[in-house]
């Protein structure tokens, strides 16, 4: 195990472990802004002298980098450890000769908030807590979902009541309890903060719970080591609260500061125009992000109105000489096809979204075709396949037997061209 | 590379490898019985001496064990490598202390399917052969296109028009071509064998192909390898055409034969009660099956009218001293929630039925709860959210703020009961 401690990301203030903390006591406001001040990061006190081996197996294999006592606590699940694709065809479309996807629609629930809520159910079940609640726009809670019924821990998930069917249904089979919300994601985050206080469940929101960002550290590990060290110019990272970005960008910053790669990636956030907080934050030039009342888009595990863990993520980002790209709605449904097609792996919206920031940055001129370049594609297209479907031309029917196949001998052109 | 030949399943003449050689030529019958005659079986000429190191990576890394000239055929796709998960929970519930999941959900189309497509795939390939067809009750022809896409291929699939609407997004956004089939999946088939005679294209047709067989072993190697060749009593695998069965019992069969492993285990295949023909052969003890006219059920990858590889699938499950059982729709619906609740694994409808398939051999005697068991989990519950959705209650909506809070503390023993 790795031993640790929590460092508020505002003031730097060190706190042993201490199961009830969640933000620096010091720094965070019960009201006000409404994103977070005072998130904790995990502050690795024994840090490894190598990168973890590649292949990655499952996050069990990273416990020299994590901060749990025990590899029993994790759940029996196999999270992460998920490929590293070279993608040949994509690279080919883009005339770029260095572009990797993080397939992490490949993990237990089909998305990367799994590698959150593993770590998040270890620490309750190292600290006694026998109910995790979350919020959450449906990847999170259906991830947490999975992980208790593996674990045979309690789930309960604020969701927005709106989340796509198939989620609500995955989460449901799971054996969670269910609290569907009739508002935003971002009344479902205050709700569950507001029902943990009450009834004393451990509270798994992400980035008020410190281990939500060290849990999604784990891509960054994994992509380090299956590029064994060297590491590439950019790593382009759908972002909704931002703490997929922040587990990422920290993971590459520790390991840089430790001195296991070659150099720290610049990360590439990518929102959708209708919930672009944090860009424009960053293009502004502010610590703080305006929120976005009534946010929308079809990347709906993007859509929050005001990023909770927006500081951080705004420092990370900035710290890696990192940018921000807003993407149209049309940009992001065209992607989840291009991306399918070119690669075999099929994204949910959010996920296709870091395509579409690609091919942005390219256009603008932000990034090279001589980048390196690393997208996580962070959850499964099969998670809102309405979505997928918007740009697809719909399917004729033919007959079967001889009248099918002379109808595909007279369209054996159409067919194939 | 193995070294390899073609054998005849029924004569078990030798056919040195030919592109165009899909069934044994004596054997074969156009017309007549619906099932296959004369499949033909993949034999490895040059075996390995050891099983593959665990856990296994993807199929990249099996190919001692496969019929392929050069690894770079291989789709980029890490296919295979899939999770063996040892579910403490639903070993309690069961009160059998050795139960596994082969979890193939985390294929990258989300099927055990892809590991065939792969391989059909990489013939294809050496071959020369540009387009690759096939039929499918939606998860192969997904698989293929998925496949396709990585590699560069032109997929053409034939699927029932009443496939998930899940599935047939999944394929379309992979960039397939698309013949939806008014009819049977079983009549999909037919024209599909028709459209590849007119048209040359190679045929993947499931059993057709050897080579589907062969890709499908890969998971045997891959239970072997995680279970350091100590088999369990028995695997149970959900059957349609009985490839997915052939192709795991061959494996076990070749691996005892090289000695590689402790002893062949006992294959139990499952089908709904509405789609059972191979069922039915094995208790009536025929080496054929008879079909089942309007063949159906809620677990659509199984519903085949007549099983095509029926001939082989039952000598190599009687060869295993296997046996059948069917379970019922309400048997495999409930399967669904109760697999994901108890290991966090989320299965399409086919995939639960091995749960079911289970559950009935212990409570008819024929599994003890003695008995070691591994449990072939074939297809993601996001293939089909509406099916698993049956057996669930409506989620009901709660308001944000105060008045949830309020309403939650009112709830919160029902909410937790």
């Amino acid at each position: 195990m790795a031993r640790f401690q929590l460092k508020c990301t505002e003031c730097h203030q060190n706190f042993p472990e201490n199961p009830d903390l969640l933000l620096c006591p010091g720094c965070s406001r019960e009201s006000g802004h409404p994103s977070l001040y005072g998130v904790l990061e995990i502050e690795i006190l024994d840090p490894p002298s190598r990168l973890p081996a590649a292949p990655p197996a499952d996050s069990g294999s990273l416990m020299a980098f994590l901060p749990i006592s025990d590899p029993s606590s994790l759940a029996p699940l196999a999270v992460g450890g998920t490929p590293l694709l070279p993608v040949p065809r994509l690279r080919e479309k883009m005339q770029m000769s260095r572009i990797w996807l993080k397939d992490d629609t490949r993990n237990p629930s089909a998305s990367t908030k799994d590698r959150a809520s593993l770590l998040v159910a270890a620490k309750a079940l190292e600290y006694g807590k026998k109910i995790i609640a979350t919020a959450s726009t449906g990847n999170a809670a259906t991830a947490l979902s999975a992980i208790c019924a593996a674990s045979g821990q309690q789930a309960v998930v604020f969701v927005p009541a709106a989340a796509p069917p198939a989620k609500l249904i995955q989460m449901q089979s799971y054996g969670a309890r269910i609290i569907a919300v009739d508002g935003s994601y971002d009344e479902a985050f205050e709700l569950c903060n507001a029902a943990c206080r009450e009834f004393g469940w451990y509270n798994r929101n992400t980035a008020m719970n410190p281990f939500t960002t060290e849990g999604k550290k784990t891509a960054a590990l994994e992509i380090a080591a299956q590029l064994s060290g060297e590491m590439p110019d950019f790593v382009v990272v759908p972002a909704g609260d931002g703490v997929i970005t922040s587990g990422i960008a920290k993971g590459f910053a520790e390991l840089e500061s430790w001195g296991l790669i070659s150099k720290n990636p610049r990360i590439l956030i990518v929102q959708p125009e209708g919930s672009s907080a944090l860009i424009r934050a960053l293009e502004d030039e502010n610590e703080d992000i305006r929120p976005q009342p009534g946010a929308t888009s079809v990347a709906d595990s993007l859509v929050v109105e005001a990023p909770r863990n927006s500081r951080w993520a705004l420092k990370l980002i900035r710290g890696s000489r990192g940018i921000g790209l807003s993407v149209s709605e049309e940009e992001i449904l065209h992607s989840i096809p291009k991306l399918a097609s070119l690669t075999g792996v099929f994204a949910e919206p959010a996920a296709a979204t870091a395509l579409a920031g690609l091919e942005k940055a390219i256009r603008l001129g932000i990034l090279s075709r001589e980048n390196s370049v690393v997208l996580m594609v962070t959850g499964s297209g099969l998670k809102d396949v309405a979505a997928a479907g918007k740009t697809l031309p719909e399917i004729e029917k033919i007959a079967p037997g001889q009248e099918g196949l002379d109808r595909l001998v007279r369209d054996s052109i159409r067919i194939l061209g």
